[in-house]
């Protein structure tokens, strides 16, 4: 199953990059350090962990994954404007990720800002073009209201505000779980459900599909909490414990490392019951993706 | 004509403000801060000037306003989103906009530069649910992926970027026309090129009513290089020549004052010429808004 498994995955990250690749393409006459300054990000060794959920939810569903393309790559630009945007001075004020020097330290802070607002603004030139692969216009723009939503206010910039305001106070659990649930959470969870909508999926199988979504989302992001803990400095690329020298609120800190890692095992579980019962016709690969997060050390 | 332009005018500002109101109340259980930051500057006293021209040339072409009005506001939110970005530190670093502290200065630049993503990422979500209003899904899809494009790197971005690139520089007249076509000239088009768009206008028509805004818009922004030389401090509610202190690439420094006035006459004749062209129902509030905009001092 493993090498089976990293086939499919690799498979599906060669075909996102291609399309990324494809999509960002400098245009002529426009400023050359714009479109340097998107690829750098767009190509700095993310796991396109939400586009290839994406990919897999249409295929698990019968939809041909090329359907879903254009979503998919259109997520992973949402993902990595808020990165870009994320580790500015303003904001995480982080010199590196994943190893690598981050945008603003490369460019500078207004080509970063710019960056990201364009990745943002092609997400939905991307979306509005998905009927050219096929799908349905009611559906593309179900897509980009629901994405929309998922990135905005009410979503994944509303979690990072309330992160923000966060920190250095000792936030409680419902507070904590409304950060990880917008912050991150929200957009992960849309990569799945999106990869549903695209394949024609609706009402109660839909409901089933975004709550596996939504609670592997959680474990995912407590996961996350606990690899900062204990984590290999080496590993992950970034400085360990980071988060607690920043004050920043996290499962371990409030719950313990125990607890955290039992909720992460239990949200797991109902996540993959919530699977069973959405009827995808194949759900090996989204379980294997499941098992995968939840055992990963980077 | 004056007093009859004013009250349509201004019963078309009262349509938009109200929807604009509508559109962004705060939400809950997401943080009141964000909300407050992006209704600050959306309620900050702007003119309405794009939106007023959405819903204006839908109207010319025989399209009911209340149809044109979610891609009015989602137009809008986009230039106050950029106004907000413009503003920071990192890019034009100003302290005031129209006589009120900047966004940043308020709030401070993390939730002035995520109240500028929510502002963008919540323009598509309107854009998306204009088919409630009557708009064809395909039209409403023709909107985003225009709007996107004219918002974006090969837009309103990439003419940002290319405005920062010329600082200190004395650009060619190139390349200062490509950075007021794409910094401002962009979204300007879009804001007029969509009314006629959502009034279902096509082809030479639809083409003619572009060029009218094009050129509409490349004459407003020299008559603004204009006024920031020969303004009155008082009167446009920030400092005289702060272009010129910042070395900012201008009509005026290219070309004389004497020679960008006559562009402005030479840009707007055309545009009015072209305007004859679009076989629009009734153009007398187009043609008065474009007096107003190249006779305006402030």
């Amino acid at each position: 199953m493993r090498i089976e498994f990293n086939t499919f995955i690799n498979s599906k990250i060669a075909t996102i990059d291609k399309a990324l690749d494809k999509y960002l393409q400098k245009v002529e006459p426009h400023p050359g350090i714009l479109y340097e300054s998107i690829r750098y990000s767009m190509f700095a060794g993310g796991k396109r962990l939400r586009p290839v959920l994406t990919l897999t939810t249409a295929e698990a569903f019968g939809c041909e994954a090329e359907k879903a393309l254009p979503i998919a790559c259109a997520i992973e630009m949402i993902h990595t404007y808020s990165l870009i945007h994320d580790d500015l001075p303003a904001m995480d004020d982080d010199d590196f990720r994943r190893g690598k020097l981050t945008n603003h330290k490369v460019y500078n802070e207004a080509i970063a800002i710019l960056a990201g607002d364009a990745l943002l603004t092609k997400a939905f030139k991307v979306l509005a073009n998905a009927t050219d692969l096929g799908v349905d216009p009611i559906i593309a723009l179900q897509l980009i209201d629901e994405i929309s939503e998922a990135a905005g206010a009410e979503g994944m910039v509303g979690g990072q505000v309330a992160d923000m305001e966060a920190e250095g106070k000792r936030p409680s659990i419902e507070q904590l779980e409304y950060i990880h649930r917008h912050k991150t959470g929200a957009l992960f969870t849309i990569a799945i459900r999106a990869g549903a909508i695209v394949a024609g999926v609706k009402n109660e199988s839909l409901a089933a599909i975004t709550d596996f979504a939504s609670k592997l989302g959680l474990a995912y992001q407590i996961q996350d909490d606990i690899l900062d803990i204990i984590g290999d400095e080496k590993t992950i690329g970034k400085s360990v414990g980071s988060d607690l020298m920043n004050d920043k609120a996290t499962y371990p800190a409030l719950l313990g490392l125990d607890e955290s890692k039992k909720q992460v095992q239990k949200l797991t579980e109902e996540a993959l019951l919530a699977l069973d019962s959405s009827g995808c016709k194949e759900s090996k690969y989204l379980r294997a993706i499941a098992d995968y997060l939840v055992a990963r050390d980077s």
